[in-house]
């Protein structure tokens, strides 16, 4: 076959992270894993395509020689074009198990274990991973009554932690279409203007990326509250023109094969209080305390508490964690799972980990958000982004 | 508060729909349901946002007077937003139960449940709906021992499945943004074109919409393989330049207010083969053949047996299903997951059902998918879009 997919990795960094994933299951006393989270199947195989939407997943046993693909026959052929497995660990499930009332394609999955003779084996499977369904779980605890299934803790997604030279290089490529497109927002933003155009602008821009690094699809997709909707983070765009004077804000992740760079700015249409400005100023400045601290050795709860200081010094405080754990990442969340920059979490960093510091602070009647997605370097945290770290004024 | 949401029906519709729902429920013996489908959140409620990535879902029961949000506190302002539930019926759980590893979002929903007497009801649960995790199963049944909990069947999917005329309406704007998109993609396609530049205006033109109707994002990205490619649906787009002479297709929804319209159309680069063209006419006929038998009283495999009774007459055939009900739709998928248009549906079809018949067909070198999106009217399948309908040849 003529190739038709770039791979992302060579094969022998395919084989590190696999076998840096069987001593994490030795060590959890897992004889095998199932990952059904779209970001490990491809960490573990470069395996992609937007076929999450039906049970699939990748199966890793400590003594076998490769990784497993598993999902619809259909998508297997994508499996064979994205990923190295030989074709005798791709293995397809039966077409008319797609959304059947009573079985389901995790019959043929437990068939499948109890035929490799791993029937009887400690298996760890993602109890919480979006599209691990309770029904699922429940076929497949039927099908392997020899089996104890018990929830691997994320392990994959812990074993994601620290980048490697050529998903760094990624993340700063997505860091630069995110970039571009913060500038694009910018531009397309006005007085009068419907929300939708400024999301069409900045989706245009995401998507064509960068000269030599073209952009994905993220995640989520652009938020951008206005006015009072800036009291809840969620709520997508509507077709209302831009008030005059209001605040709004963008949350927009840039991503290169998958890898996400997300990043927050607050806007203000029209002259912005004067209180908006200093509280902008006091959250970059508890970024960069931040930023200074994400040092290797340091913890993730050390990150929280020297941005934390510098609110306290401004007489303000924040609750929630202020950040966690980013890479690769498919629908619906761009968060890893792992690591949170919050009390309590004393996971120390290294370098090539990456985070969103997400530092937002509301107030009662307005908040800021100016966030920074960052690589832990050698001393400190290294900005993925370089979009203008003041609340942005459009007038 | 200002008004800041439109809402998308008055309450009487949500009323209805909620009245319905109990009206199922009794004949299905279920005292209470929980929905984390965030469609069948939103088609009960009107709840809107992206907010689907954590465990969330309405609650409702038979003897209540209104439905109960369950969900995230940073997204219950949301709920006040876009609903019209009293403060009471929207209940947040505690920020630290975010990837908790030990505790869960769903023990407080067990408690709320038990709070409210209901600790030992016949309780359906969406068993397969993609968020509804594995644990949050677990926790839900650590929590309610007295309780019966067993899969709702799609109870609330079913009841989605004949559209108002109000959901009509947007589903006509979403058909009217999806025509706009292909026509957008066949201006911007062309030989040496990165892929990228063609998503990106599909995109922009998605999110724009078309006069008096904005767009909304959709449950899954655009697709569009390009020639070997095209031998698997699901692989995403790349930043390679599009070749001078090759076959392509692509499948987007238009969106208007999270209510979705699918196609797809098939394209070739240079001069397309003899066979192509025949193929697509086949096709064409075959959808045809479908939307003519799609009439109130007919079945859902009458309508497959049509058009596959067009292509037996060409000497062909197809075994997978040939189409699914549409409507309503979040992330990862825009099908309903009630409806199929395959041999054994025996639905019978009411006007106001909307279905995406999906007519493609590989043979051994290639392959034609040419789709409609479809409203079942008093004398058959009304056509959601308005694409060409042949083969697109670009030069």
């Amino acid at each position: 076959m003529t190739q038709i997919f770039d791979k992302l990795f060579p094969p022998e960094e395919y084989a590190r992270r696999v076998s840096d994933v069987k001593r994490r299951m030795r060590a959890a006393g897992f004889d095998l894993i199932l990952c059904q989270d779209p970001a490990n199947m491809c960490w573990l195989t470069g395996f992609d395509g937007w076929s999450f939407y039906v049970p699939q997943c990748v199966l890793v046993h400590v003594d076998a020689a490769h990784p497993v693909w598993f999902g619809r026959a259909q998508d297997a052929r994508s499996a064979r074009i994205t990923t190295d497995l030989p074709d005798g660990d791709i293995v397809p499930f039966s077409e008319r198990l797609v959304h059947h009332p009573v079985e389901h394609p995790y019959d043929e999955l437990a068939a499948l274990i109890r035929d490799r003779g791993w029937g009887a084996a400690r298996i760890g499977v993602e109890m919480d991973a979006h599209y691990y369904t309770a029904r699922c779980h429940l076929h497949l605890l039927a099908g392997l009554s020899q089996a104890s299934l018990a929830n691997n803790g994320d392990l994959v997604n812990w074993a994601r932690l620290v980048k490697s030279p050529a998903e760094v290089a990624l993340m700063r490529e997505a860091g630069a279409i995110c970039t571009a497109a913060i500038a694009r927002a910018t531009e397309a933003m006005a007085p009068g203007v419907p929300q939708q155009q400024v999301i069409a602008a900045i989706l245009q821009q995401l998507t064509m990326g960068v000269p030599g690094a073209g952009g994905d699809y993220a995640a989520i997709v652009p938020l951008m509250p206005v006015g009072e909707g800036t009291s809840t983070p969620h709520l997508t765009w509507s077709d209302r023109p831009l008030p005059s004077s209001a605040l709004t804000m963008i949350e927009i992740a840039g991503v290169r094969r998958r890898y996400h760079a997300p990043l927050t700015r607050t806007f203000h249409l029209g002259p912005p209080p004067r209180a908006l400005r200093d509280l902008a100023k006091v959250i970059v400045e508890g970024v960069d305390a931040g930023l200074d601290m994400a040092r290797p050795g340091r913890t993730a709860e050390e990150v929280e508490a020297a941005w934390q200081a510098v609110l306290r010094r401004n007489g303000l405080s924040k609750d929630s964690r202020v950040g966690y754990s980013i890479g690769l990442a498919y629908p619906p969340d761009w968060g890893e799972r792992t690591v949170s920059l919050r009390p309590g979490d004393r996971t120390a960093l290294q370098e090539g980990m990456c985070f969103h510091i997400q530092s937002g602070l509301w107030l009662q009647d307005f908040g800021v958000a100016i966030s920074e997605s960052f690589v832990v370097g050698p001393s400190g945290g290294e900005r993925l982004c370089d979009a203008p770290r003041d609340v942005i004024v459009v007038d």
